[in-house]
């Protein structure tokens, strides 16, 4: 047996086909054009090219993009101050503060700082802590777990009653995606490095979610035959043919996975498009929340 | 095999003492008494009991208790003006608005509305979401889910590395009983009527926390031997002996698993005990932490 491949491109393209359609919609109707600030701090070249694509994304979309980027001793009121400019700009629709952040920063508080309505990286403590109760829902939700619910949902998994296994326990993806399942009805587990038996559980799994940050770690012998399997994780591999000399592969072992999964996620392919298509649909919607109100 | 019995109501003695202390050395260093604000709207009698008991039980330990209690149609505004001049006030360290509140209300703002440092319920928004999250620790824990893992602790069992199996996703109890145990390292699943075989969970589980309100559903063929087992039900059993009609008795049926399980709590006498007790040990933390920043 070999798994139906879940393309994240192609997902991720619906998904931003969707957000084309309604910047366009409410640039017609209202004249209103979505805006999103991005806020970096020093001079980390991955956060600065996570930046970058985010704000070509914006352009690509039609969605306006305002870039602020502050030198690495900035104080916490200097980036404070510049979020409640941001929370109080009705151009912002969306403010993401470029995670992580230098040490002497207080990454909670900034994150508290920005409006909730603006919070369009899911990341501000409410919103996680709405994330997590029953009966609550948060305005936005963080966008790698999003795009894993979503690549599930366009793939016509089952996720209610099924037997959900989260590998890894990260703030960005794992917890937050085993609150999604878990309010969508899963019989949720998280595994984590101090788990006893990780195999045991990934193998009575119905959708294994992989966020370890551990290359090919989740091997096909440890799968349920017919298991939908979403890979987070992006990690270098030596490769010789490869000009740069290695390749990028994720926390699953794709070739042995795909001969016992019913379908899964490619690295890479699979979850890497569709965090920033569901950034750009977070910004939307804060954007229709916004023009709900006036 | 007969489990060890968990006394719920010795446990709950040895936290109040530790209160009862830290309550008169404070006096006693400093002359300042703490002090609980209860607020309940409405005539639930079993919401009034409840407030009588925590009122009551801060009498007991030289806690100043602070009642107010508003009619079923109070409004948003009132209940909120009211929470704002007992953030404002010194004398109160602790608010605590009893649940459930009547349905026009907005239980969630008006939650958000306590001061963080004053929300020794626990159930602010941003302490669940600091509980959910990796490196972030809430002001005050819930007291009932912080009563179970203190009924762990006491009791020697090991949470690090255990696989845990909650049974039940409430807000109260479930959902952060499971973070709580996620954060002490376990391996936590969270099961729910949706699940589709309890029992091959619970079998395989090392701590077993019931919260899912069905009188009895846990039965010792469910449980792994030697596991741990916290009830945290409290559901009504028709007892022609009793003069009432009835006794109470746990989400787990008592007389068979502690054939099995290696310790257990039980009904009454378990968990009850503990909930108000912790809620005491938050309200000498938020006086400690207020004359901390003095």
């Amino acid at each position: 047996m070999t798994a139906e491949i879940i393309d994240g491109k192609k997902i991720a393209e619906k998904v931003r086909e969707e957000v084309r359609q309604g910047v366009a919609k409410m640039k017609e109707e209202t004249g209103y054009v979505p805006g999103l600030a991005t806020v970096r701090v020093g001079e980390d070249p991955a956060s600065a090219t996570y930046v970058r694509m985010k704000q070509r994304m914006c352009e690509t979309l039609g969605i306006n993009s305002f870039g602020h980027t502050f030198p690495e001793d900035a104080t916490q009121e200097e980036v404070e101050t510049l979020v409640s400019e941001l929370n109080a700009n009705p151009s912002v629709n969306g403010i993401l503060v470029q995670l992580p952040l230098p040490g002497h920063l207080d990454e909670e508080a900034i994150l508290n700082s920005i409006d909730l309505a603006k919070d369009v990286d899911g990341f501000h403590p409410v919103n996680i802590g709405r994330l997590a109760m029953k009966g609550r829902d948060p305005l936005f939700i963080p966008c790698t777990p999003y795009g894993c619910i979503r690549l599930l949902e366009e793939s016509g998994v089952q996720i209610s009653g099924a037997e959900a296994v989260i590998v890894g326990r990260s703030n960005i993806v794992g917890l937050p995606v085993a609150m999604l399942l878990q309010k969508a009805n899963a019989t949720v587990t998280i595994c984590h490095s101090r788990t006893k038996d990780l195999a045991e559980h990934t193998r009575n799994a119905d959708i294994v979610i992989a966020a370890i940050g551990r290359r090919e770690m989740i091997t096909g012998d440890m799968l349920k035959p017919g298991a939908a399997v979403i890979d987070v994780g992006i990690n270098q591999k030596e490769d010789a043919s490869r000009k740069r000399g290695y390749r990028l592969v994720g926390d699953v072992d794709f070739e042995s996975a795909k001969e016992v999964a019913g379908k899964i996620t490619p690295v890479p392919g699979g979850v890497g498009p569709m965090t920033i298509a569901m950034l750009m649909a977070n910004t939307l919607r804060a954007a229709q929340i916004a023009q709900d109100e006036n």
